[in-house]
């Protein structure tokens, strides 16, 4: 049984509160938030005792630490929770700013440092990734990731959000290092204020696309929209020498309605939380793994610094109207 | 090139004339039909001439003979074009009346007699035999046929249709024969009204579940309504010891919308001629080989005694509530 | 909090345990099992104690108990229950013996006794009842329930199953009931040994297919398999005055792999614990319920005697080749 | 019934041949072609007559001219038959040069000239433009083009084929130009070698992704390969406010078989005469209303230049690493 901390009671931390506890060899001890209710209420919950980060770090007895606060605190407190001697579970993105990010990037390489991309966790994408290494489809020749939002978020936290590479199409960054086998060379991106005027107001593009190269000339496609209009549409295609592996979304049940209309399936799942479910579950069995010292994280900080390298290209290639090397 | 003769100018008559025509190895010589009007019409579409049956019959230049009147005259042509030494393409059912149907099968089980049982030459369901029959699935065990119409027809045609065994099961039992590969030795049937009470004032059912047993123990279950709601609605599924193989309905096109609702796929076609567009082009075929003498017909009169058998006990299987053997 | 004991600790009594203490309402706090073993195994992991089932019964402050024990133990251990003042989950069968099931009637008409039949909870099922009950496809007329195993049980299990029909049809013959709206009244079934002739040998089938007919004339197929080839094939179709509602079997992913073979989809479940695990739990939430006074069960005594009486019904049918009225 | 010419008797011409002949309203009187063999041949199947281009031109008769011949003569005999006061169906690309193409383009601006981009009139295509116009998915934002062929053409035909952008990506800025509903202003596109390096030593590319942006921000992508490994792939995703609008591959059968690997769908169509077949049909229909009058082209000379300056924008992005502005 490993001890271990929650930074952060907000949604997603909330998340990884639940299925930390579900697991029997991992028990949530401490919750730390700025706002003392939320933290309050998910210990009065969990058992959890709420507690301050410099408690948290310096109690022995704590393992592993998760970083689920804002944004701007993730690399700071990764840091902190490192020189601590702690394991170490951070959501994506690591920091908005690449240069502070490298700059850490020394201290924290070798760290037991496990960056949240949950993407690479679902059992979907899991299972394209399969077929894809055991040549179902032979080698790997271009790569198309469609990621659409159900819904724009708030234009409030699209002004915070970092923008739309950073925020959003950063998933499909690590996602596209993940499948591709090869680090993108060059970058290339178009983007547009189609669903929501006030994002194209508040300087943020709702919609993308993204092209990537690599040095053998590998291909990926990222299609973005703040909004697709009928659910979570988080696709992939892999097209290889020997035809196309595909992940598909996911339906909220197998059911059918047949009139005259045509076949009408049931709706796509909506929400992030029930898409990733599953996804979320197996990132904390991986972190148990990690904190108990069976595991070396499975993405560690250069993957984070990786994505979001790539994010900024691609805000760059769209600024400047032409691709930007890596 | 081969000289052919029509019989029946009605809508299936029509069908069979054009793909007659679209044939370079046939020639549509002749058309007969009680109605003048519609005899003209399609001679003057066709290059044909008028003619009567005993002007066919006696002309040695005609070597075949499509029999695609009304159905009470199915056998009395088919033997005087078999007396007369024509190959015959005979539209089902050939009789209503199974004991004169019996009657003839001495002298029409060496004809040169094709039965116009259409499904066994539609593209999805040849591709279905072709699969069951390299053993992707094992050996067969059970069979489900899927056969309902798009909607009821008036009732003034289900009174002298023969009713709904005769009539529109009449397909499905030579697909099971087709596909199961032994004769069914049992038949159980239930039938009810729940579309349409007119057919039931008219004595006849709208909707059946019969099962067929054979001598091995194997299973056939034939699914049967006047209405689908949503199409033609064609479909077989064939269970084996190695998994399912089925064939599905057809679409209109490949278009999907996706929206809040769910995906909805396009209209399920929904017209006979539609469907089955393919297959009454591949009977033709067949039936020019027959004609020129290349190949046997590969559905014979004993074929359609048979399945007029099934239809006579599934329907006295109703009216007794009990099956009955074969 | 709401305490409850465990009476069985096998396959399925696990998972019950497992399914009741992730519930914040619900605490295991006793199991009950004739090997010790597995009741030591099951409350070294839980936290409950060893204990029998006359120290459970006898223990006001339990509150429900689920009666997982062998099928012989049923309604022994539910009439005894209630006597206690118990609520009770019991699994199906709730007797192999229908007079014996008939005779308990009156004692356990009133109970806070429901019956585990866990498909009702299956969120595709439920999907599909929604849209019956909506409308989405009119008034209902027929039904097709599909439900083949994957693979067909030992032997021994066989012999001691109470046959296809009580082992394993008696969920279709649930579900039927559930979805008719109405009750069958009368039943014909025929049967086959096809999958493995030591089922035959046993006395038992391994194939088979029944009609349910009601007063008002909708027909129901059940087509029953010990071997799909494929996975747990689990699938219904619900025919409506204005088209079909069908759930679908799931599938491990949603990947496909396109070679020139065509579209391969990923393999569909294959145990029965994957296939059912959200309708396991959603059965604990619902008896979570009765316990609390906050619901009445769902599936009542009476519903596990009437799908008792279907499926003698059935295998009565079979034994003498004719429908059998109920 | 009006008399058609057709110029060029290979693949396509055949093609076009066969339908102008099931054609009530077209007869074929002339066949010309620099190979006397081909020319004769097909003139001995229709009845046309072996020819001359003057021939056909001086013979008042001949109201419409099929030019089917190779891509360096469309642009020629296209002028020529205009001059003579003919209907024109041309094949695609009008030219490989867009300076000359456009040196015509104020002859020709008012021909009745067709061009040939089939795939406006494929069934599946027709649907999605459909209901893209009837707003079914809301108003159009993105568009994603797949068009893979199912295996690259010999690197003869490649040296000669006017490059990847030319050759086969034109048909797909045909349908983005169509669809979008808005010029594209810009394009960038990248490209490489991946499937076959002889196509490479030949100075092309058998990969690419293309992206055009318009001036409201609407973003198109097309993916091209000379391989997709699976069959012909063509489909269309189309984006809107409200939805998600796809049309998909076609495959052979509806055939499905499950087995332990999963469903296994038919395999996709693998020939473009057999994707295209009804837009074939479709093409020549449209034609003979041209040569009639009762239609005007639905797609001018003003459409061949458009897609073949998009091909030339693209090359020329490609080759100097940035987006260019048409």
């Amino acid at each position: 049984m490993h001890k271990i901390a929650l930074l952060g009671a907000g949604r997603i931390g909330r998340i990884h509160a639940a299925n930390a506890m579900a697991r029997p060899d991992l028990t949530l001890s401490h919750v730390v938030d700025p706002f003392g209710g939320a933290a309050h209420a998910l210990a009065a919950e969990t058992g959890a005792q709420v507690s301050s980060l410099e408690a948290v770090l310096a109690d022995p007895s704590v393992e592993g630490v998760i970083v689920a606060s804002s944004t701007d605190t993730h690399l700071d407190y990764s840091l902190q929770a490192h020189a601590a001697g702690k394991a170490i579970f951070c959501e994506k993105p690591i920091d908005m700013d690449l240069a502070r990010a490298r700059g850490a990037a020394d201290v924290l390489k070798g760290a037991r440092l496990f960056i949240g991309f949950n993407r690479r966790f679902d059992p979907n994408f899991l299972a394209l990734k399969a077929r894809l290494d055991d040549g179902s489809a032979g080698e790997l020749e271009t790569l198309q990731i469609t990621s659409n939002d159900p819904s724009p978020p708030p234009v409030a936290y699209v002004k915070v959000s970092g923008g739309l590479f950073k925020d959003m199409a950063i998933h499909d960054f690590d996602m596209a290092r993940w499948l591709l086998g090869e680090e993108p060379a060059e970058v290339f991106a178009w983007g547009s204020c189609l669903v929501d005027p006030t994002i194209g107001e508040a300087g943020d593009i709702d919609t993308a696309r993204t092209v990537l190269k690599t040095a053998s000339g590998k291909l990926c496609v990222i299609g973005n929209s703040r909004r697709s209009g009928f659910g979570y549409d988080q696709r992939i295609e892999a097209y290889g020498s020997a035809g196309l592996i595909r992940a598909d979304n996911v339906v909220e049940s197998t059911v059918q309605v047949w009139t005259e209309g045509g076949a009408q399936a049931d709706r796509f799942q909506n929400f992030f939380l029930d898409r990733y479910k599953d996804a979320y579950v197996a990132e904390m069995a991986h972190f148990a793994d990690v904190v108990s010292g069976t595991a070396k994280p499975a993405i560690g900080y250069a993957d984070g610094v990786a994505a979001l390298a790539l994010a900024e290209a691609a805000a760059e290639s769209m600024r400047i109207g032409r691709p930007v090397k890596l």
